[in-house]
């Protein structure tokens, strides 16, 4: 107790949150590592009292997602605390590729610039709180890589030890920024889904007792990092709502933390009510929310992946009837494209804005390209295409290389051709 | 002379920037792409007439290196003009690393936040508005690996050609990463001062006319970019100055640039004028400004490279005579680490901030741990340590992988003696 008479008694440890609230029935409990309902199996997510919240006091904040901590599950001197103080990434303004697509205003929100390079950065940083905040001495998580990293870097910068859980056969940058912190990093002979009911079991089991699991039993805090990237994207356009979005599709939470984050703006008079359409975008090699689209069901039909776009390999996302209801609520849509287009659309971003993707960020512009060429997109609208993680981590998906090898001549270089 | 029409009269395409001066002897030249004094042979850099700069006026403006363009030889409307916009990295408080080494307040300032994620994104940044001045159409350098991707995703940005030059053998990423922005990739069977000489030949060839090398011809304003590290350290700070900063060396630029960034926020009464001591960092296997520097000499002795931290691999720094005179100047001194202490560090750092640095980072962390070992840097004083790239390009320096491949049960968990 010697520790609480040090603490300010000012300092709230979930700021505006007040409960966990079942997404499927509304049943409210205590902010506790609980994700899902005892009596529905629903969904957990944070419930708020945010008052009132102007953009001044943003604006005058932090240049990370601290500046919105006001509408966030964390401590209220959280940009006191240790962690990776990831967001304010980036908003492209992409004219070249706008131009190039016949879009009158275009962006590519870059979430490559993140600390471990991917959008990742922003969902840990909110679970590290709960974490510290519950007394967990271990972070982990199940992860199709970048996670891994995040959590790793997280659990270092904080003080945690940290033991992740990733499927065998990862792209090496991947595994290799999972490790190069120090903690655990384990391969588990399966896929994404494996290892994420592997990491579920280990939950309930005496193992797991003080592990922090950031996208299991922490994960109704977790989640709520990715609305930071809704404030952000409406912030840096000028406190509005974009026309038109892109998101990329794993289990489907970022999509839909990105609607409620903009439905938070509006009902707090932040930015003005006008509607915007959130478009879901999957690879083809794993694309059951865009199946279930195209057919008219409400039920998604796990698949087993098969794509180049293995931060986006989830067979069985969770939140994917939630991205069908936001897709056909704002007028989206959810879509899909092959690893070929998704290559060719990592080039073509490179090629106008210099932003390297990852291969998700090739299945987004891919399918923004895909909307376009099938006259399913405003290109009159103001539109916003995400990419979440960084070209470096995914090297082998493109085939690029030196244009050739010369002696340091001007002979040699002439004769080359490249003159 | 319609296109001038258009443009707003109060646009001046180097703001501040007065003029080119002689390093050496004074001689003052219009700005042009002109980097040599035609008497002496000396560095021609930017002379400026800075008038009244206020911490308001910056503080107001964006969150990347255009906040400082009233110190930079860039067009007014910066800001405006298709560009990389880097900058405001994270300067991470790195308490856990100073507990380790027994300082007091050490921070880290990370560029690996920056688009390309290196410094070089913030160098070129510079030369992109004096190639658009000037009126070239392709941007080229010669490059150690950082400066060819930075070049590439800039040139891409903005819409010129690029070619850049690099010595055969480097890392993948680096090599992709050039190349992935559809620029030119020409890899030159040597090591970077062959590449360096190459690129002097084409300069003043035919074949080069209309080129803009980043590094040569536009080496004037290219370099000021790194002012803009010592502007943001300062304030990040608080506006103050640090007691000490261990920087890396390669050419040396970087370093001289620091020092006159220091220089100018005191000069324009931005920062309290207090004593600050640089420390410059190599590797050992390329270390002929630390090795001058041991020996007392005012002249480097070129060598030949031989270490894992190829972007510091430069064994005839043109900088380097100035490196020894701040160093001299100001206090610190000139250090170097082997390769085994730089893959150390890089996993001291990691492990400790969750920072994953480049070998460049590893080479200015293991330095200042070992200024620490030999009490050689004054532990109670505010220091701040540069890391100037990213592990993920440099992968194969750390051996870093899974700990363990399980199947998915609990079993195959607690048997691999993990639990």
């Amino acid at each position: 107790m010697a520790i609480a008479a040090t603490e300010p008694t000012s300092v709230r440890s979930f700021g505006p949150g007040t409960a966990l609230s079942c997404r499927e029935c509304g049943q409210r409990y205590e902010l506790t590592p609980k994700f899902a309902c005892e009596f529905c199996f629903g969904p957990l997510e944070v419930a708020y009292d945010f008052g009132t919240v102007t953009r001044e006091e943003i604006e005058s904040g932090p240049n990370n997602i601290w500046r919105y901590r006001s509408l966030l599950p964390v401590p209220t001197n959280v940009a006191e605390l240790p962690n990776m103080n990831p967001g304010l990434t980036p908003l492209v303004r992409a004219d070249r590729l706008a131009a190039e697509l016949g879009f009158d205003s275009l962006h590519v929100k870059d979430d490559s610039g993140n600390p471990t390079h991917s959008f990742k950065d922003r969902v840990v940083a909110i679970a590290v709180e709960a974490a510290r905040t519950f007394g967990f001495t271990t972070l982990s998580c199940s992860s199709t890589g970048n996670l891994a990293g995040a959590v790793g870097a997280a659990a270092a910068r904080a003080g945690f030890e940290s033991c992740v859980f990733i499927p065998a056969g990862l792209e090496e940058a991947k595994v290799v920024m999972a490790a190069v912190y120090g903690g655990k990093v384990v391969a588990i002979d399966g896929n994404y889904d494996d290892v994420n009911r592997f990491c579920s079991e280990l939950i309930g089991d005496p193992v797991g007792e003080g592990w922090g699991f950031v996208n299991v039993n922490l994960r109704p805090y977790y989640g709520e990092g990715s609305k930071t990237l809704a404030y952000e994207i409406a912030e840096q356009l000028g406190w509005r709502l974009p026309e038109q979005i892109v998101i990329p599709i794993a289990s489907g939470s970022q999509l839909t933390k990105i609607d409620k984050g903009f439905q938070e703006l509006i009902k707090l008079g932040l930015v003005e009510d006008r509607p915007y359409k959130i478009f879901g975008a999957q690879a083809t090699g794993c694309s059951p929310v865009a199946k279930a689209w195209e057919e008219g069901h409400d039920v998604i039909q796990p698949v087993k992946p098969d794509t180049i776009a293995k931060s986006l390999a989830i067979g069985n996302p969770a939140d994917g009837p939630y991205v069908l209801d936001i897709a056909k609520r704002t007028g989206g849509s959810v879509e899909h494209v092959g690893d070929d287009e998704v290559v060719d659309a990592i080039r073509l971003l490179a090629r106008t804005e210099g932003v390297f993707a990852e291969t998700a960020g090739g299945v987004t512009t891919g399918v923004l390209r895909k909307l376009v060429r099938e006259g399913r997109i405003d290109t009159k609208a103001e539109t916003v295409v995400l990419n979440t993680g960084d070209g470096l981590k995914t090297l082998n998906a493109v085939d690029a290389g030196v244009t050739a090898t010369v002696k340091p001549t001007l002979a040699a270089f002439t004769a080359a051709g490249l003159a």
